[in-house]
């Protein structure tokens, strides 16, 4: 049984930083590199694509809005032509890095309002989805399953695999439950079992406390402060522990 | 007899445009291509791509500084550590479009401050040249003959072309006669002859009336106004009327 | 009987222009001058104001998303705090420059995606009001009567100027048309006469061939090319002849 | 005895934040306010604004090179008119915030590489000095005494202050020692002992062992990081304790 973990990485700016990026790419098996556009710059991403590399991690692309203020989290009406150039021009951008470091993106996960956006409107999924093709037919999308990520990438011939969140509770449709609602974060404990129940049996609490399958072959783990850092490490830990083989996906 | 001619396109952002690209695509062999530092954004890049792979006309990127507000033409204290690393995602986020368009970047051209810069500074010259050879040995750098440029492209293994131009007198040393001297810039019948006289002679007008050799197999051309694009297209039917084969050089 | 002519101004950015800003000076009575955030830029600011002194015309501050790349077009959820500061900012900058002139920012309208979203949100209208108040009481708010931004500045006790457009038919809810609907841009013989109508009898034409009640004591129009430079001087003449006084709202 | 200290404040950006505002308002007297060129946003000012309002700290227009990627750091050969602009429209946004606080703008301090530019070339502290005067004469300019910026300001009649450094070694002409030379950079007691010895002795450390005289009513503290906390708190103390009446200058 393997598993991956992810983690947004590479979020600074110029001499802004964010996140622990060393500490967690001992922690996961997929870097999740800010491409420019919502975070990170050339210096940046060459640092990050080097360290990966160095420490065994898998390269994706972290798209996002070019909206450094509102760090990409700002819902943004983006034609779907402007959102597929934006996101080839990222691609090819992060991916001279990941070659100079000796190796090369291998995926693709947009970030942030994008990522909310693009799972819900088959247009703005496309523009996700055809530069991929467009750059390398062998780069996957990680996302939400059952989403029209998902959608657009099957019909584009794009391969696919699903994220599940350990720290947040799923409404019974296999959504996330909105951060407003009741029981929508989880503590720390229990973001930890979730985490193994999504990795070894595909299984979510749902926000009234039942049980809802999850598509995922990955879980996002955040670095964004020493908290963060120390529930990934837990997480890590606990799916080494329960025999799950923590690996980037194929 | 072959000789290039090389524009600056793709020089517009969003809402913004700047010159005639698709008359000057008509007139030149090479397109210097902006890359969103400068100038330029992901959609401008898509189609200045498109339209230059539709015209036969070679690709190369026109990195330059990112100082949108400036154009690019404001010296800026870059080390050559950020250079570096903001040439190889220009390179790398043009390539993508160049592909997508059916051809690749095959040439590199610094755009204003960047120019001079590099032009006299052997530490930028290589902050260019490096992520040249990293990205693909085979790209070429074009810009000013005799210069530290192309002393780092010498010693990178890098192919190196000169460049010209037709409308600004030369000094005796090579170098451009800086433009608030009298007679640095050439009227237009005088850039005609001068660009015909460099691409069959190798030979400049000097400030002083007298002549220089400029080792170019290339004259750069502007279209920024109409009365610019109408100098490049004479400068064009005058090479062609005499015999000199106006290609891309190889 | 006094009626204001409104337009956009100010809107290149460094080397890039948009309009004939010192034609349409002639023409208008308002100038709706950009804060650097959709476009413009201090040098741009401080020309279009001195001109606007110089030609008598009023300064308005033309608030827009910060969003160059989109030139303030594109929906952005921004939250109502940001919008606030954002709107504060922006007023304070132009106000330097109108000050440097001789006078002073005396109205505010917000452009593009910010104009439609503030209509129609009562929270993005009191975020444009609220920092009119805190800035300068005395400052008019211009915009589309009837909407959320007019219920603001009334609840607010700032001043509210409605405008009307020439060349846009409207709905029977006095709403414009979609510009996607048949007959929803007028022709320019129509538009001068809409212009007269709203200004004199505060009709305009509905998309289906009736008429419509618009409360609008200026009228938008545009410089962005030739066609509209004529297009508003035409509007000019037209109220000129018509006996109406062209003159800026009080 | 009345001596200020001051310090760079708002330094964040969007998402990512910078120092300890907070902190450091307990200890100085001005605050330097980014103004959103180098760092800060519309939404940090207004922050920054009301936390020195309420906690009687004068406000001061940290004035900066529109370079977020640089921090203001890199030197930028901007024009006198560019930087003329820039600056003024940096003093009017900060100034509605300061309003909105309760109280205005009452001084202005160039940052990072401007202020070493400004410095040292007389056409670029006119640039900075010539808006002061046009926004409010009664602005104050903080900067380093003996240098073109003191000389701009006297001559337009604009109150000039200067500022000592409390970390760093000078030369015998009075100048900063640079940073790469031996000795330049005092250890935490020694500038501690260096920041009384300002206040009280108008007296500071040569970089060979001598003393040389510094004209300054204010030192510049930094609070980046706990350690730089902790050394202001260390200065404000040490200054209290010696009878020194740390105080905004007037």
């Amino acid at each position: 049984m393997a598993f991956d973990l992810n983690s947004d990485l590479g979020e600074g700016f110029g001499a802004w930083s964010m996140g622990d990026d060393a500490a967690m790419l001992d922690i996961v098996t997929s870097a999740n590199i800010a491409c420019g556009f919502h975070a990170g710059d050339p210096s940046i991403m060459r640092r990050t694509c080097a360290l990966a590399v160095a420490k065994g991690v898998r390269i994706g692309a972290h798209i996002g809005y070019r909206d450094l203020i509102g760090f990409g989290r700002r819902a943004l009406a983006i034609s779907p032509e402007e959102l597929r150039d934006e996101t080839l021009y990222q691609i090819g951008g992060l991916d001279a890095f990941a070659r100079a470091a000796g190796d090369r993106v291998r995926y693709v996960k947009p970030h942030g309002a994008l990522y909310h956006a693009a799972a819900a409107d088959r247009a703005l999924a496309e523009a996700v989805v055809g530069p991929m093709r467009e750059f390398d037919s062998g780069l996957v999308l990680l996302g939400p399953a059952g989403t029209e990520l998902e959608g657009a990438a099957r019909d584009a011939g794009i391969a696919f695999v699903g994220e599940g969140f350990a720290d947040r509770a799923y409404l019974e449709s296999g959504a996330l439950a909105a951060r407003g609602l009741p029981g929508a974060v989880l503590w720390p404990d229990d973001a930890v079992m979730q985490a193994l129940s999504i990795a070894r049996d595909g299984k979510a609490n749902t926000v009234d406390g039942g049980s809802v399958t999850v598509r995922a072959a990955s879980i996002c783990v955040h670095g964004d402060s020493p908290a963060a850092v120390e529930m990934a490490r837990r997480i890590r830990a606990t799916l080494d522990d329960a025999g799950v083989t923590v690996t980037a996906f194929t």
